[in-house]
């Protein structure tokens, strides 16, 4: 144990962990290096996925389930993703603000982050905020992402315990059933249940899902709740449990945490392509070149991918 | 001009482009080619993206257009993009099934595309798509996509004219303007406008676009609909029209041309590279023991994308 913040960080001191959150943005090398030591120390806390289309009530839920957590005096990690503004490239908070309540709670670590541009790079800070959370002895740890189309998929290789959250009278349901989500939730929860059309959801979804298991054995439930008056919350936090209860009997928390990495390995190899071919196309002559042919329609996309394909791969 | 396929497209042959896109999803090499040859004479069509959460009523509003499009007596292709199925690997189909009504008119050529798996792979087989349409001879290209999150910015960098379409009653409001929706758009249009809190939504997105011009200097309007009775529908389709005719009187539409040509190589470059990743992966001795040592926790993410970054770059 070499790195200063990380040996910090795992006695738990929360600005360490903002230190380090902020040396990771700015790309500072030795902030990565620590990632490798905490890493080795973390794969003990619970990670959660909320995931569900915008609107469901996925930040009302997941403050209420922090409450929850905090009651059973379990300590607390949220990473709240928001969505992309690609021209201010900046994170435009809402209702999130309502989790600030758990601001003065030492326990409770809430993390925001911007997705920045169209070309990934949000599951990658993701994955960095998990390790240092899970580091710092997180017992539990919320990831909330507004889960329509691949940002939802994601979500569930980086989690053990994906909730799916809806809402009835969000326009044709079998919109949001088509959105994937039939796959990957654990545990499924139909939000904003003082609506009368709740119950044809339940049961729209109950009928959706099938056999309702997951690939695990897992029976998959559909609960209601109103997140806003927190009726139905206790019954998600204890299916929450009882989700990584069944996990760790058999061979399945293994897997999932394995599966886990090998999600986290791709998404930072990715990330690391990405990050050298950039450089490369800024930098290399050959590389410059190819944008500018392309800008003056000298070549096609089709053959500047195979140019610089070629350049970097042979 | 040597494939016999491309040859035959560009004669406007539609049984010729559904095999050369049978034969692009199969990845059969010569297909490859034919698209460089199809892109040199593509470069005419009008590619309008329409985006926007789900239950917003895309799918109708897309088909009013293509109709409205048709009346005008423009050739038409359309660009569906259905969310993931990361498990079955196949696109659900819903409501998109209306859209077949006008698969007896030959003047509209309709294609549905699935991502498959999370790793992205959706946007190249996207562009590919309106290059086949717009070699075909097509005046507008439609692509319809679930957008939130990173697949709504996608779009943005894939067609000249973005249709952001949103619809009241959706729980609160300002989580779909939260989803990097206001910088996206040229023309937002609030559909299903036959409910009472549609003026609401008008208000609060007119305020919130703010000055309301795009990078271009073009307005943004905001436009109600109700798709299913049509009403609105063909302001919607004159504005689509104003707004080429704007890009076309300045550089505008040079500009966002050769912006599509940049964001189709990067996404055709980083299916390339994650093509050639997978396949060291699979296939090099050296790749493989790294996924095994990840397994078995002998590495963590971190070393191990280091690794395999250095055994590509060096």
């Amino acid at each position: 144990m070499t790195h200063p913040l990380a040996r910090r960080i795992l006695r738990g001191d929360v600005r360490a962990a903002a230190r380090l959150m902020r040396d990771l943005d700015d790309g500072i090398l030795p902030a990565a290096a620590a990632l490798r030591e905490l890493h080795a120390r973390a794969g003990r806390a619970h990670v959660i996925g909320i995931t569900g289309p915008p609107g469901s009530g996925k930040s009302t839920l997941a403050d209420a389930l922090v409450e929850a957590a905090r009651r059973k005096k379990l300590s607390v990690g949220v990473v709240a993703v928001d969505p992309t503004s690609p021209i201010s490239g900046g994170a435009v908070l809402g209702d999130r603000i309502r989790m600030q309540r758990h601001a003065a709670d030492k326990k409770v670590f809430i993390r925001s982050l911007a997705t920045r541009g169209s070309l990934g790079g949000l599951s990658r800070a993701v994955f960095d905020t998990v390790t240092v959370l899970d580091a710092m002895g997180k017992d539990v740890i919320f990831i909330e992402t507004a889960g329509v189309g691949q940002d939802g998929v994601k979500v569930a290789g980086a989690a053990h315990t994906v909730l799916v959250v809806m809402a009835p009278g969000m326009g044709d349901d079998i919109q949001a059933l088509k959105a994937g989500v039939l796959e990957i939730g654990d545990i499924y929860v139909v939000n904003k249940c003082e609506r009368e059309d709740c119950e044809r959801l339940v049961r729209d979804l109950r009928s959706a899902l099938g056999s309702r298991k997951s690939q695990d054995g897992w029976e998959r439930p559909v609960l209601k709740t109103d997140a806003v008056s927190g009726r139905g919350v206790p019954e998600v936090a204890a299916l929450i449990a009882r989700h990584r209860q069944f996990l760790s009997r058999g061979a399945a928390w293994e897997r999932r945490s394995q599966a886990m990495a090998k999600t986290a390995f791709m998404e930072l190899l990715e990330a690391g392509i990405r990050e050298r071919v950039g450089e490369k196309l800024a930098h290399e002559k050959a590389c410059r070149r190819l944008l500018e042919d392309l800008a003056s329609r000298r070549t096609d996309p089709y053959s500047a991918a195979r140019r610089a394909l070629k350049e970097m791969f042979g």
